[in-house]
């Protein structure tokens, strides 16, 4: 019932799978930031289906238009809005009274007491994560400058595992060198394992999950604040609005749970006249408030609900179990897609944290 | 800098550890609702302190004040007000100057530039759950009346676990039979090796972590709505307020992320006329809304950062490193404590949402 | 900082007079309402600009082009997102360091420091009225069908006067009459000196102001909370962001402050079972909260800033005085036109009213 | 449903006239501010009741005892909350069922279902002012340090008025002279006609309204927002929060209607350096942004609804029309007591506005 997030730096969202549009609303970007849309246009790439066997056939251009709030080149300060056209649609894939089991459809005809557009997932849809790409994209370039890098990747896929960041040191370049890989990973060595793991599964009808790692690079210490406004707080709230997140743990996460305080505290030292912590377990946030170390969590991603296998349903209209095989182009796997959404959300969250601190002189 | 959560069931709190009073303001709880103040007593004694070795020695009669909004035995619907006072407090315990690793007191320097209370952590302190806990039993009391119930459990203290809820039923009356344990356990067997966990880290003037699982019971499909007001964000925005959680995992969870589609996916059934899942891995929640099924999350609590082991720190105002033994009294294990704080923490985000059904017709 | 308003029903405005498009994202409307897509061109064309000679001749179309939300007919109960395209822009017209009077032209580059689209106003045009027109005539959809109804009228202009609304008795066909007329009012026998006065101001190269009445008619008893929620401080929050809104009363407004309090008290009788008031000078609301009577409001709109005439002001780029004689073209009142719009400012309050009364029973 | 107001200066009221305590949590207020807590008792004492005849005898020290956030003669940045005890009620003197005109009694029995506190008024109470009083208070210290000063000053007592603030140059010592008088007026030659006033309306069993006009001075330009977050619409919003508040108007407010363009539009000049306008009709707001004239506004209040006369009313348990007089202790007046509460009112929603003006570099 409200489709925005934040304080400060604002995003809206709006669309579904196959309306005009899908779109996005960003309020209170700051004035005068000169958006690089070649850049903004390559963050949507990394999230746009179609590019190889490991996707959805689906192509989308994905274009943002974008129709206000952007003037010579620069940002305006008011709301700037981009609109996202559907083009490639095929509505007659949809059965709406068929419950696709993991998906929205039950709860969406529940919620909206029958009445939500139900092509395509319609407003449940993952694309929907391409106007949060976008804007996560324009708070990446308002981000940079304020000196704060987001860098994610594939830590898994099934139990295929990629290397973890080091804790304490993510170079900031890395974000860079992962995005160019065929899989957004650290170890290239994974890859042809991570493949395997995504074909199999396709050519068994069925997907796979996977976890993605997130670094937040540069982030001053100081900001979020106690309780209902933690870091952690913000971040998982925009985190557990990407579909498909069923997890989200920050530093240690779960494994903290079996330490040892001696273990688990982050002890403090001198780097210069920086204060730093020797061991991150706590993901680079004290009570809510970043500390000036990497920022890391940890997001896991569900298969795809969507496969080819024959699956027990309910017929919602006529009130009978059944089965049913989703039809359509989708992912065997999205969590390799779902990189550059992690770090779009990451970056929305970061950019309202960072003009909140300027109201207390961080 | 927004100590509020809520859109329609508000709750804000105030208070340092050390400060006259701690407390919370509930805004919006519904007018007429007849409050069950033994019952609320015996919430505030599940999270007090100096109950047994296993907690700090500290005692606080945690005896809650209400100020406001309460006529009649009866809530008045404008809001309510809770007072608890700080009558036991050692300020001389603590050195401002020298770090806690993992506590916040670098961060809460950082973020109000030196002027934050920091006695026993302050505004940080753990104590600041026990207005949460009353905010809670209130909306627990609602919720009831709603025909929702919430049951958390101690599901590991260290690499001790406990059984997991059946995902798919959990029956009513189990909230209040784990409640009366001396561990808040479903399995009474693991008590024993749980209490020797805590107390071995005790006596090596250490400290242990643990994990809490939390169901949500009775809820009804239709809850939550897509993306940014999902139920799991904000579920867990509110998980990640209570001091010492470190991640968050709904349903299956992390595990999840190792499963294939046909595995993850909860196929549906009827159950007479009502619409179920055979499988729980989505914990209840399908879109970001409730699908009728028990909201299963699992919460990761860090160990006690208060050891009285000597760790390395640093010295802000001499910005020198040196080391610390944290002295006063502390808990060698909060996991046990935080049970009845997590289910508070759901109590208060399921009170919202509930209302907010209601302007949807759920 | 935050062009979004609303608690349950949330507009977000979007757009520059000479952007790609103006808009707006409507969140929170109820799924299911069927909308009366002419009738909501019939709001827009009240509003739209041209039409005789007592506006402006920019022609636009104005043709609300819905990009989501809607579906067979119907809201889906998700982001509702309509566009108006910019196609009759002359950008050529405007001198961006010429500080027009009255306009935001200065505190607009302070603002914005200097980044904002000063083009035809930019986002402080009252083109973004249009958007709000639209949300507006969406809100008294869903009013409608809960028996609530919107009627205002051009009160004065300049010191040509129109009757009052009987203030506890507005007949609920009001609203269509008053919208058929040339000019909006009640006491027709006025329009042909308001025409004059408008005209007579047109041709000194000069503009005129005016007061909008405006009655909702319908609304329950109970609407609205104490204090910051009042329905006096949402509706007034609302009014004050229409442009050129200088003063918004309620009731008798200032004129109570004249009055002794037997005059001013609006005493209850019977009207069969239903408590109403004799008078009505509280303007249906009490302490907040409406009463069941007409909620009246009066509303001041200043002359068109935009004038032929010679002004002093200031060139903000050469820091040197200087003299602007706005062009363009500009109405002589807007008034007349601010009529609907103000309609549409209360329809998105009381809709937002209306679906919180359902979390509190009324 | 939400006493809570601000974005980064947020301000949550509770509590009921007859209830053991009203208090106010203040969140985002900076940290390091040094309060004057004499200086906070002489606020508070403006407000306070008993000090002449034209107040009511009800005597109540309202003194605020600050319970969080304060520590060492600073606030901490964390919440700070402060309560008043009630410790002068006559709870006898009121009867629930007989409603009183142009009181809560029906709106609130309505909005809360029968079970909101009715002994005194409850939460609708002038007395939940004094809390607001504090809050502002504390704003104006921290506005102090900002440069910016509020003065308001009570502009008229039923037909008797004071003089008008100059609206280009209100001298910032004013404040402190006007609080010094036995009313708060400009010109002192009319208290006592003011004086006259209220004390025959009293001597009538009647009582009598009034306006206050304000001023903010020293304002930065470039404060506020467009639409929804205009200063105007942040500071109405506060300001009918206030109860007995009818009407709100800035710069020349409802007389601009009757003014040609020529005449409202504020021309500028340069004051050295500074651009100035000549006129201040605009009231130091163009399109929501603050221009660094002073913000003027001016708030009708109306008569206090208790009056000793008989008055018409109904019964509304027994459903019968009959007549009431009200007893108890009541002001004849209560403007003069407001003004120093429409001082607070706009000093908590400057502090936000300066507080947000910091994230985009005012």
């Amino acid at each position: 019932m409200a489709d925005s997030f934040g304080k400060l730096f604002r995003v809206t969202l709006f669309g579904e799978s196959h309306s005009a549009a899908i779109g996005v609303v960003l309020d209170g970007v700051p004035a005068g930031l000169e958006l690089d849309l070649e850049e903004i246009s390559r963050e949507m790439r990394r999230r746009a289906p179609g590019q190889n066997s490991l996707s959805t056939p689906r192509k989308e251009a994905d274009l943002p238009l974008i129709q206000s709030g952007f003037f010579e080149g620069k940002t305006t300060g008011t709301p700037l809005c981009a609109l996202i056209q559907n083009t490639n649609t095929r509505s007659g894939d949809y059965e709406p009274d068929l419950l696709r089991p993991a998906h929205a459809d039950f709860t969406g005809k529940i919620r909206y007491n029958g009445w939500n557009d139900y092509r395509g997932g319609g407003h449940f849809s993952g694309r929907l994560t391409a106007p949060l790409v976008f804007a996560g994209a324009v708070a990446k370039q308002f981000l940079k400058r304020e000196g704060v890098t987001i860098a994610a990747h594939l830590a898994s896929v099934g139990n295929v595992k990629d290397q973890r960041f080091d804790p304490c040191l993510v170079p900031c370049e890395l974000a860079e060198q992962i995005a160019g890989r065929e899989l957004p990973v650290l170890d290239e060595s994974v890859i042809a394992a991570m493949k395997e793991e995504i074909l199999a599964a396709k050519s068994a009808g069925d997907s796979v999950g996977g976890t993605v790692e997130c670094a937040v690079l540069g982030a001053a210490a100081g900001l979020g604040s106690p309780f209902f406004e933690s870091a952690e707080s913000r971040l998982s709230a925009m985190l557990f609005s990407v579909p498909a997140v069923k997890g989200v743990e920050f530093g240690a996460g779960f494994a903290i749970s079996e330490m040892r305080g001696t273990q688990a505290n982050d002890s403090f030292y001198l780097d210069g006249a920086r204060i730093r912590t020797r061991t991150n377990h706590n993901g680079g946030i004290n009570g809510g408030i970043t500390n000036g170390m990497p920022i890391l969590f940890r997001v896991a991603i569900k298969p795809t609900p969507s496969i080819a296998a024959l699956q027990d349903t309910v017929n919602i209209r006529t009130q009978a179990e059944c089965q049913i095989r989703v039809r359509g182009r989708h992912d065997p796997c999205i969590a390799h897609r779902a990189v550059c959404v992690i770090e779009a959300a990451a970056a929305v969250v970061m950019a309202d944290l960072v003009l909140e601190a300027r109201t207390y002189g961080r």
